[in-house]
């Protein structure tokens, strides 16, 4: 006879943490994911969830009025943090790695801070990254995704005082093995002072930039 | 006929970056690294070596008199960076890990920073971790150590609120896969707000932590 | 011309092995499935598959009259083993992973056993694990289901004298490695005594318990 | 400043898990493993440890008298757990096998259990397998030791009601991997009831078992 | 402007190898199938092609009136070449590896020799292979095909006095790797005498067996 | 607040690196791919994309008028660089490998170039490849464009004194790990003088040729 | 207490088989070398080791007066079977793979064929293969050593009646992954009739075309 | 009975694909090394050997006068090829990288060429190229040498007009995987025009460096 035992919620892991519980909404069922959004709201006034699937999104803003959508990464917002005003860069290598620097400055914004936004300078065509070094070197912490040979994070890195999280992207193909490539060159990226996070994983690297500045 | 040219040394990058230059002395000779650590003190009043061969360690000594040394993971530095007071968490899941967890301790130190040692609370007996959470609780940044499974700073993160820094370790055997195992698991950690550097690269996330504490 | 050896049928795997022949549902058509089962239960009163398509599950409930499914794995029975009432648990980390465990359950269900459910006590809330440790404790093997970083088993292992089995999931993405990356964490676990299954093997893991609670 | 936290130490592992704690002696000083043997013995009345290096065994032979060797493992023990004449069979594919398999069954003696030895048993000549085969099925726990194509678990779990506990060895060039090859094999077995340990691992092979014939 | 060299065509293949050019039809269309096999057919009387996919095949046959299909694994040929009478044996360890059996008897059939099938003989149920091993000893060569740990050849090769063809196959899941495992494992097998193919390239073992036994 | 950082296009590409900014379509929607296509062509009097998904062809032909596709590849030109005369071969293995074959020479040709075109060359059957050798021998650079064991850049290398560019495809399968295999075993060729490019990569594969004859 | 089973020796395998029993000597002490090889020899009149380390060379000469060394590969025989007179060539592409060369031909002389050696025949100077070309067409098996891009095989293969059996080495550095290169890429030789062996399994693939040439 | 088949000398290589044979040292003993670089030098007035292991260095001076070593790289020459004048630019990331660059540069040096040295110029302080960058561009091909992520040959294809030639090294540790991540980084570099050579392959990144700069 089964039985089941119950092991409690982790009602209190935003205390315990100061990162709020997020859903993962891929590979879920549309009526799981608004269970679980319209829980986390009623709870704390706050619910956010990553990679909606593109087919669930109109019935979940249907369901979530208030609700709040990032088209090019999936994720969605109920409510918000309090801002905090703290800058905090996201530098992207390509266009084809937006998805998943929309999913970091997204979940920035959603956590109070503000996102600055730096696209579209891959190494190939370093000189636009330095038109955009004053405006990196202001923030507090600078997200740098890349797919492809993941060589972004190492130039940054080079140049700012802040410190630098590599999100490596699984943009390209062949040699680039579906993200593996960058994230193995990230790891041993020859400028000390970045952490990596998993591949496409931008909610990851917002939510290691917030433990950073927020106070503990 | 081959020609060299001079591609100017970096002599900013401890202004540009925040992290001094530091000599990595394994593979180098004696007079090489003695030649680097002498250079840097000159220059700035501070240099910092990791990894000196066991065989290189009397005659560096000699050769530089005042030179300070971390017997577990063959350290060394001359002088050091004003002590800025801030607590630091180097959490070690096992005793082998520990030449990591002292190269990142003893470069912590060296930037100025108070290195707090927990040592020992592998996650097959997590009660050992409870009993140092406050301790750990009270500092800004958390390095969590570990090799096999790479299991620990999924728990930790779990439980505190500062950015936790995951350093695999090569310790293990076989499945292992001389570290590559625990860096991907802690890659793929359930709990958020984690930052992985390369396999028993205690210096980097010691550069890491050091980035994140230090006023931009 | 082909011709076909008759290699004989394993009539007697059950008396040999103490685990009867399960059909393997994905990848064969409903034909095959209905033949299968209903030749199964016809030679022995008891008949298992895993992993039945879900195209494929009206149809077969209609060909069969007294299956029963298991809605989570796909799983499906007609009739089962006399019950043990031995209890064994199956620790679940994340929602994600519960198909996986759903089949461990139903297997075990099938085989006869009492299957104790744990659920949802990932390792970045540890908490949640102690509060199920007394039910744990009471079963004679613990199954310990766990995708991404695939930590759960080590730390379970640590705290239980029962023998633990660990299956590996392919629940994450990117570094997870569609559950390799699970696989290796739990062969290089830091606790002892922990056997491995294949990676979503439910069905595995539920036989190796049934091997270790049957008398030979 | 560096501190160090006290974590406490795990003195009760062995009621907690039922496998007492365990020096892995490869990669220890000869007077970090004479300590760490003399603590466990003098606080338990047993100690055990598993890879000595060949060059400390004489050193640590006479530093502590009554210390009991298997020499084809490097396994040590001072003292044993009472006899449960519990029969454990350790089933070997090759000779270049057997320091595994010597230090699983030198293990399971050390823990009170009865090693039944079968050796020299490759699946290339299976018909010793049979002669063999009764006094497999007389035991409570088969381990199966194999490297190279890590064949023989499949065939055994094919034969016996009683679990099978497969251990993949280093043995073996080329596409034999250091034993991955191996490894991989017994996860992907085609019988079912196989749990798999880490590549080389005899005492954790013998752990699991430890804790399947245990009373909890 | 582009220009194209006539690279002239490899008319004696069969002449100058033995085995006649053949058709790979996935990934191809309807029309260069048909192209390609009417043309062989023309020029020798003998055509073959393999993996035909579903969709294509009744039009094929309409195209190509006197083809003959094997259902198995979508292989095709029109004429024969002269029988041998050779017996060559088909060994299959389990009955997700037919279609890539079926490739092998047909080509083998296609080529003239008498294949003898010997099916679901996987090393979980071994007696099985020893009912008909009277009928494999009296083959000239035994392909054996197999997926999962692939374990199969390694125990015929220790049984019979033919060269053993070991074909790996891509049935399992997760540690299987796609036959990757297999692959490897058929590779360390313990027993000498096996040459390996690529994973389900059952075309590729009647080949090899089509030059073992036809007179250079 | 998001805010964006405006960091300026790479305008001057093709000026600093002598190649011209080319779309990669594949992934992005044919609005996407129209922009990028038109925005180039009036800055430059040129624009090129690769890899044009299907289902959008006619429609960009639409929006595009004077668009010139490659039906083999789905690249596109708008326009054309001079024509320089410099004949570059494209020599391919297989007839699964024509696609990157094509987009290689179509590219070769919209860069003004010459692309000789030797098909079907095999290393199987290497006569064809000397009845061809005169034709490449007149060529200034050499594509070798190879899947499955990659070995025709091996062989070609040792007969021409031009450099030649290894292309490794992704045709095979099982052991080809979708074009890894080729990639290694062109890394390896024992034949110095050949520069490797990504898996499938024709356009890269041109881009070079185009950089080696053209005038710094 | 710890109980040997005799699983019995397997003295039958030659004439099971049609392969003598051969020691791998490497790993194995002098007097277990000495004691195998005189053991084999006084039951069947011939024994055969493989990988004799360099020094234990003298020793074992002094110790078993009439055995014949292989000073290129560390083979050793004692007696010869008797000579059958079956020409079967061992091709090998470059002098670094030699010494398995050197073992498939050692061990195809000791069990009674003539090695016809072609040595230096890689494929960055293919001419040099056809001079040699009438000689092992005249072969009844043809062996092509290879490490690196392990491409000979594919052209031999392309110009033979007889069948190749592919032998991989580890020679090579960076890319070729001691030997995975040339393993994997000889499994993907796009010439049909391949048989490949383990990386520098020279002996094992001797014992495969002895199978191939003896009458069952 | 042995025999052997002379498959004639590659005499004309260097005629034929514009490369001089060249002997790869490490392995070979000091007399084989001594014979084939006095062979070549007879035959033609130039020999080269790359990797003379460092303990034969001496007695090779002796051996042959006149012969001309490099000491980073254990390259060695007996003559040189007529200067070209041509410029070649050797573009190295860190001082670990040396061995290699001073390979490819004693290598264009031997062919004729003019190796211009850039080192030191990893993009951790990535102005150090741009300090380099006019000299750089005045030569006809870049040879960019880098291990870890393998970042250089990106920016540096990025910025010039000359073809760019990739040679990952093996520096580095953990993640770097011995050279692999850079290979990989490299063939994915998101600038084109860039040909990769083998791990640590100076002497092949010269060779075709040589090839694009010399007249067919």
């Amino acid at each position: 006879m089964e039985t089941s035992v119950l092991a409690g919620l982790d009602h209190d892991r935003a205390s315990r943490t100061g990162v709020p519980e997020v859903v993962f909404a891929a590979g879920k069922t549309l009526e799981q994911n608004v269970a679980a959004l319209s829980g986390l709201f009623e709870r704390a006034g706050f619910a956010l969830a990553t990679r909606v699937p593109t087919e669930q999104r109109a019935a979940l803003g249907t369901a979530l009025p208030g609700a709040v959508f990032d088209p090019g990464s999936g994720a969605v917002r109920l409510g918000a943090l309090p801002r905090t005003g703290v800058p905090i860069a996201v530098v992207c290598a390509g266009t084809s790695d937006l998805p998943v620097a929309d999913e970091a400055a997204f979940t920035l914004e959603a956590l109070g801070h503000d996102a600055v936004r730096v696209t579209d300078v891959g190494v190939a065509g370093i000189h636009r990254l330095y038109a955009a070094l004053a405006a990196i070197r202001a923030c507090r912490v600078v997200l740098v995704v890349a797919g492809m040979e993941g060589a972004l994070p190492s130039v940054v890195a080079g140049l700012v005082r802040a410190p630098v999280i590599g999100v490596p992207t699984s943009v390209g193909y062949g040699a680039a093995l579906e993200g593996v490539t960058a994230l193995l060159a990230m790891m041993t990226a020859c400028a000390p002072g970045i952490g990596v996070v998993n591949i496409d994983n931008g909610f990851g690297a917002a939510a290691l930039a917030h433990k950073i500045v927020s106070p503990a």
